[in-house]
């Protein structure tokens, strides 16, 4: 079958060149899209009388038999055909003849793929909102059963102060909700419709763009045909989206790995979600966590791909921009598959308790609370009161004991030598402030780690999510 | 001067080390954002008790004392005082005594820097959208002169239709209209204030984080203190959006470049943008726009830098954060510059309409005109419209006219041979339809050439920037 | 069938998380590699007694059945294998036995990978090379027959210099030598066998890897087992080169965009190698140096997503890191065919001297020759020199002219109002000095753009291919 | 002071537009390599007589007199003076008149920026090989110390088998030493000197470049001065290498942050390399490490930023190469200062030998050798032997033991069991597959762990390093 565009040249093209041209190969992935608008344009072209009532049904009759034949796998996607636009278009003429050839009046490719590709973008970002509404909900259902569960707070890797495991996982879901309002909003720019651009200067056909833009979902027509087949910012939009999902990701994984450690033991995959070694019998590999941190250079990639092809085009459409697509359905079902993966994963994740206790017990978790009982009990300004509890930390390392755990009468002569008789310490006030769950539950102001407080922050989360 | 987080350690740190770790030289830039927190949160100590009033005043004066020394270039930032952070509270605590020691009660560094960090972002996204407008006001203004430049619209940088410079304009316009919504859908994201969240477990003071988020102008105070600490999804959504902006002005740029050339010569810089040689006297380059397009690798490059730091980093705050500044002032004050100066070149650029005029009857830009005539007129398909308008270019070529200068009566037998006798031209019409400016003035449906769709364009956009 | 790693587990799992883990789906990829390492691993065996003389020719025999059955298209790659290397050993089991399982004696998944890769990326090295050559001799080829077709030579795509056109397509070649120099070293690189490295720590038997490693084409067994199956430095440096290759093609794909244009006109695709438009029948598209110019973000975005993936894996072997693949063979595929097509469109490329010569004549080429001149002629200092000129290339502007054709008269006359009553002006020379060939073969230095010169270059590059 | 280029212009460059064209603020950095290559291009213009012996000398001591200058920081570089290669010979011309304005004869800013550039890279270059042979030193002087020291050889983060952490260190030195042979073959692609390439065509003069190109180290004259100017290979190469160090390098400080948890606590830095935290006075975080690991973002960035900018640039020079600078100048500093504290920080770096032991005993780090004894000692195939120990794991889990702990007797009776009553199995044989030391010494082969196997790779690496 020929080429939309052969009609010109004398010469058929080699092979290899079909090859590198075509983007049937991954276009195809838009059929729909590319269906459902030609269906949109032809009741268009109906309307302003460039279709008789009989080719509208011919066209729309046509458009659903291949649309069955697809669904069917019966549809061949040669690579004759260049691009899914002309497949489409192609077996519609055979079909119907003559009226199928009139389908391309008032359009060009060029609006016909920045549809179908906006089409696709958008139903990609709505999918995306759901899947990473249903992990925070998975995430919020495991941390309410650990508002009260004792871990040591982290930063730098180290041990900084008791929290419990419900605040580190609603902690997660903060970013997971940015992810959900960074979607959004991509998606309320993805409100104008470029059908009707034609190929860069919009058509002299009294054409109904507004209606066909409402027709397809649209807010409006696009303002200015020339942008709307020159621009691909929604798709980048996308890309960038999907990159801070997967850093999101990353990060959770990267958590989940070092936690499965022998040395940290807090978590444990489920033997569905761990693999095995070849060589080592007794390996329990967390794979579908270092996948999941994995991909994220995958989804970085995408982005920077799209980002470089942009990057100085001239305007209208360039064929640089066929590069579009495939990093585009890569992100897309990198995204979906790890967000299915990491929720189903975390369902039957095992928590440790015990192990995360334990663990409390190591790095002078309460140092601060230490230093904060110096500063509201004693009135010592912080950075003394830092400087003191320092001393106190010493000590307890000389004693080989995590300053939890040091006896409070030897820790009241050690700050009564250090700050002058004078000081009068509480004994029960003091032995407050080194016990673990206490210092947990004190920190009770907004965002903090307070059993209550978390459940609130999940409450606040579950109604955003509308639960 | 010690380190705020010198007690513990015997040892001094070797210079080296120091210049390693130190953040000093760099995010001294954001002292602003850091006493204008300090100063909110001195308020916020009183307003629970834990500041008496005078200490408050000594407090309040002392940074603002500072401030006036900063301005007045008379602070020193020394390596030895780390970052900005500790750098300013040193010096306070130099000048005021105790009272200064008490300011970091009930906060920490990390909710510090992200609050810092968080309002540079929020001005910079601020100010960006501000040069944004500006640039797009002057743009409108260059396109409202240009309504019936006729130029040659392009696609792959072949000649496809005539359109005027003004439409092309417009098509510039949108992708920094795009820019400014996705500042403000950004900025509208940075809406929860850190200051609070402390170390990462949020604090055990009776805070009032609420009244401290307002009064640093956010929604609220933030729902999860180990998110706040631990993410900086806010700086890369401005390295994202930074890059989109630097694309838009690449391709401008490139535009730009080859339009310059003499080959083309539909536009020249004044010469205040343009420079020379030192070897070609006769050389007048457009450096400028060469800058322009230049640096949008920067700011690929600082998006690239931060998403590769943040991947996969254990909650909550790590070191790598540090990383995350200098790549974000590089690409504010690159994004910053490159709108004011492509602002002002603009202002005073050359447009030859005598080439642009020109070149429009070079490449048959008419041909779709003559295939929409075909199709409109004599009711045949758009396919076979299309195929014979090749046959008619491929005649102008033999010919050696521009498909818009051939002989109307030569062209209508040409018709009628491939067409059959059945066929009745309307000569007019046809002359029409091969006329370069009613061609351009055909396309006049929303979105299109037409001059008078182009100045409603340029009107939706003047409305939608409030000018 | 079960899983080489199944023995523990008690559940099966899901077929999602199948999907997500197997990488059988792109690994296929080196099912050539993986069986020819099998081949020299079980000879290996067989030389350390750990097997019979029958069961290695059992496996071999067995192997090269796959081969054939894979060859032709009769082999099923199926998801339950998980991975190429379980794919052909569980087939190998099953055609022979008990002998087939002890062929994963001494080696593991984590070396075998590692080698079939390296191999892989080894064979890939070596047939880009071959195409990088093929693609410079084609260039050459062209070279040869514009050593004397002035153009003008740009610099910011402005008019510069007069040069010839076989000098540009030598400037070309230089970047495409690089190319193969960056690979061979790359491919130096490549010079340690990993196999015998088994999981991380190497293997208790007495195997021989030297001889193994011979075998297999290395110069070497690897020195430290857990390096080998921890690193992918092989892959990141071919991703790199072929960055860089891509890199190449863009600019050379710009220029051929660029002098396709009807302003420039210097060039023209054969119709094999240009596309139409579906809705602009004249057009005639450059898409396939559109394509080679937009597939370079695609390499980019390859290399930076294994950078990505690679960062910050602890030691040895991460799951992680079958990320690598992908986009390696990504890139590879892309580079193959880019170097093929742009080998062929360039055989067929038409070069309009004509446009070439004609715009030499635009832009005063010949400027620096004016100042050269006085330099060289008169003794004037440089900077004097270029600036006098400007006043030179004013007046031509002002006439209306090209300095190449200013009366020598008049130019002589100006040239004495600026210096002085004293200089003695060599008319000859002068008129030599404003001709446009003569200027470009006075460029006779090494390097330069005279026809001898680019001549030697030629033949030098040629002596260097071997051609 | 004027613009080199100011002779043709009628107005002056505002103020904003002059800081945006300038590089002076940057390429300073490069006066070193300027200087260098003014001096010796004077002395071959001196070689071909375009300047007389006494010019040659006031044109040498003249830039000598500049260089002393700069360094005692009393040279204004200022944004006047737009680069450093106008910077300096304006001074120049100020300090010796007329011969300083014959300096720039036969050379351009295109060839002398490429040249200073060129210059850096390989001092650069060098440079850091240095480096990276100094922190393999220190890393073999650590390994020597620890062959004996047993750990936990891990994949995927688990406990895999046991290796000695002297083999471990010995595996990161394998990337380093990748590193040197990269940057070698980068600096053997540094080899053609550009100077005498002029704008882009060569000179007229017949000047020496020969002898100019060995004068300044390089081994012959580049062959096409076009290429020359327009390329940035060698950046780019250099780029690409630091990327791999500083890729390395947070793979090391990945697994050194997260060795110093306390959950881990293999390692603890020396104070002076680890930082305490403003609120928690207990902390002693892995600041070095991290900041090593984060700053991989910057290489990577930077790698991206120049990709970018070079893309589809066409020939020769265009101003957007003025971006080239900055990121290859903080690639340099990034991965200097890196090598030099990382080298530090690993001299004092604490090794805990009695932890890594311990950990040895957690999971089941012999199963392997467990496989192997079945398959050496009783001839089982392979993957049984693997399925049967995942059975003697099971067993050692439900015991609450190590596998390397379980009593003989009953394993033994376990296996019988298993196996059937035919095996004969050898006490203490299958003692010695259950030792943990004895399993690290058992893998024995080319790449294994066995000490003396481990001490042989110190030993190789030390002669290559040519210790």
């Amino acid at each position: 079958m020929a080429k939309l565009w052969g009609g010109r040249f004398n010469e058929s093209m080699n092979e290899l060149l079909e090859r590198f041209n075509a983007s049937i190969t991954f276009d195809k992935n838009l059929w729909e899209e590319d269906i459902q608008g030609s269906m949109e344009h032809a009741k268009m072209l109906y309307s302003i009388g460039l279709l008789e009532v009989n080719e509208l049904d011919l066209i729309l009759n046509g458009l659903r038999e291949i649309s069955s034949e697809i669904i069917k796998d019966k549809f061949s996607f040669s690579l004759e055909n260049e691009d899914i636009h002309t497949a489409i278009e192609n077996e519609l003429c055979k079909k119907i003849g003559q009226a199928g050839k009139k389908l391309h009046t008032a359009r060009s490719r060029n609006d016909q793929v920045a549809l179908d590709f906006m089409l696709y973008c958008r139903k990609a970002n709505i999918v995306l909102q759901g899947l990473l509404g249903k992990l925070i909900q998975t995430l919020l259902n495991i941390a309410k059963q650990h508002t009260h569960t004792l871990m040591p707070g982290m930063t730098h890797l180290q041990h900084a102060q008791p929290i419990n495991f419900g605040y580190h996982i609603v902690a997660w879901c903060m970013g997971f909700k940015r992810d959900i309002q960074r979607l959004r909003n991509s998606l309320s720019m993805i409100n104008e419709c470029p059908l009707g651009s034609a190929a860069l200067a919009g058509t002299p056909y009294k054409n109904e763009r507004e209606n066909l833009a409402l027709g397809l979902g649209f807010e409006s027509a696009s303002l200015n045909a020339m942008d709307s087949v020159a621009q691909r910012d929604f798709a980048l939009d996308l890309l960038y989206d999907i990159s801070m999902i997967m850093l999101h990701i990353s990060r959770l994984a990267e958590e989940l790995i070092i936690w499965s450690s022998y040395e940290f033991g807090f978590v444990a995959f489920a033997d569905d979600f761990a693999t095995g070694s070849s060589i080592m019998p007794q390996k329990k590999n967390p794979d579908v966590a270092e996948l999941l941190r994995g991909k994220c250079g995958r989804a970085y990639g995408n982005l920077i791909a799209l980002l470089t092809t942009m990057k100085s085009l001239p305007f209208a459409y360039n064929k640089d921009m066929q590069e579009d697509k495939e990093s585009v359905f890569d992100s897309v079902q990198t995204a979906h598959i790890c967000l299915e993966i990491l929720n189903a994963s975390l369902k039957t994740l095992h928590i440790n308790k015990e192990n995360m206790r334990k663990m409390c017990e190591v790095g002078h978790l309460v140092a601060t609370d230490l230093a904060d009982f110096l500063v509201q009990e004693l009135g010592i300004p912080f950075r003394e009161a830092h400087h003191v509890t320092g001393i106190c930390v010493r000590y307890a390392e000389k004693e080989g004991l995590d300053l939890s755990q040091v006896d409070i009468q030897d820790l009241q002569a050690l700050l009564v030598k250090e700050l002058g008789d004078g000081v009068a310490i509480n004994i029960d006030k003091l032995s407050s402030a080194l016990n673990l769950e206490d210092s947990m539950q004190r920190r009770n102001s907004i965002g903090g780690c307070n059993s209550d407080e978390v459940k609130r922050q999940i409450h606040v989360l579950e109604t955003w999510l509308d639960i």
